[in-house]
């Protein structure tokens, strides 16, 4: 249990040292409210760090703790700043933008990818995303540690930002007209958004971005596992800076 | 336990009767042996199935079941004969060989990626690799239907059957000299051979290969998860195909 922090006073202290990083505080529907809850509520809003009330059952596998009905899901990892990765100079760099992926081995598969890629960054939203996690970090085989993973409230935002500092934005959407391959990476910076196997990129994101494209099927029968779609894109842009054509 | 046989009697009827695929049959090391079980050998000897002596502890989870022990583990699939195969009539066209792959995930996820680069057909070898089993199938999103998957007891001779009908064989391997898009695959009927992560392609299947390639590291970490190297591949040759260039 390495990765959770147990009971009121510990998770406040936690949230008011910010020494380690939070994923996530889990408050059971059947706690009493009193000082020390409020103060962590107040304490996680102002860090932007989200807190759900859930079904005191979500603590069964915690029985042999003393966790008073809260406790805080600890990263592997600390989380980067998404406008202090954007003061450091980039060129010909790439980001990949997770919208909704909920699988803890498919976002390690990915990460892992995006090391192998050399692919600078990777942000995942706070809420509707799966954190990175011990399962993450196993399934990244180490690679957790090797690419800042940034962490925003908000996704749209996070695009925003981008598009202000002059990324490219390139959604991936199954109905998109372009196939991935029509894309030009060289010279710019680019960050590729890869949505949730079944929903796909939020329509809010799609209509931010400067490019949509799609992978062709060959097989009309089901989507990508969004690891493989990620890896079929991303290789596609490696091959392009390594070879300098389109 | 739908994908379990148990017992001397029903493993033998099931082998007597071939109307199920049997992935491997296990078989406890602490069985006495009798006229049954000299069948059974005989039987799975003559239908190339394979049967382990294991530790009775590998019994544990079917304690409920009168196993006697002896388990026939059931394909969720019929695998495809590569002779049978073969006699189609194949026109650029890929199949995938996989040497080695232990993980049903990894094994789920690319029967997947196939099935959507219309792969016409995987390999796997009857030993040292996963087999077919329930947690591929559901990691595959039922792709397992829509793909012959061919079972070989040699992927040696299998290799070689290649070679003799005119398919062109391109094998992985982290030391290449090539990297895979510098390989025309259009106009060719060509076989793929992907390996487990740490140990490769075996020896013996590299020197059969016509091709060597590997997948270029922008950042030298760690290899590729074996499921997201083949997608960065394959498709890469989906994308010579649909735009007729190398």
């Amino acid at each position: 249990m390495e990765n959770i922090i147990f009971g009121k006073n510990a998770v406040m202290e936690a949230l008011a040292a910010g020494e380690r990083e939070i994923n996530k505080i889990l408050i059971s529907k059947n706690i009493h409210s009193d000082n020390k809850l409020s103060k962590i509520k107040e304490l996680a809003k102002n860090k932007g760090i989200v807190f759900q009330f859930v079904a005191k059952e979500k603590f069964l596998p915690y029985a042999e703790y003393n966790h008073q009905g809260i406790i805080a899901q600890i990263s592997p990892v600390k989380y980067q700043d998404l406008d202090e990765f954007l003061e450091e100079r980039h060129e010909n760099s790439s980001l990949v933008i997770l919208d909704g992926i909920e699988d803890s081995h498919n976002l390690g598969a990915i990460i892992r990818t995006c090391v192998c890629a050399g692919v600078s960054g990777i942000i995942i939203p706070s809420r509707r995303n799966v954190q990175v996690n011990a399962t993450v970090e196993k399934t990244s085989a180490g690679a957790i540690n090797h690419i800042p993973i940034i962490k925003v409230n908000s996704l749209v935002n996070a695009v925003q930002k981008l598009k202000n500092s002059d990324w490219w934005v390139v959604a991936t959407d199954a109905s998109a007209d372009d196939n991935y391959y029509d894309i030009n990476y060289n010279d710019m910076n680019f960050a590729l958004i890869m949505g949730a196997e079944h929903a796909g990129v939020s329509k809010s994101l799609l209509k931010l971005s400067d490019f949509v494209v799609k992978i062709p099927m060959l097989k009309e029968f089901n989507s990508l596992n969004v690891s493989n779609a990620l890896s079929a894109i991303i290789f596609e842009t490696v091959r392009q800076k390594l070879k300098k054509v389109k």
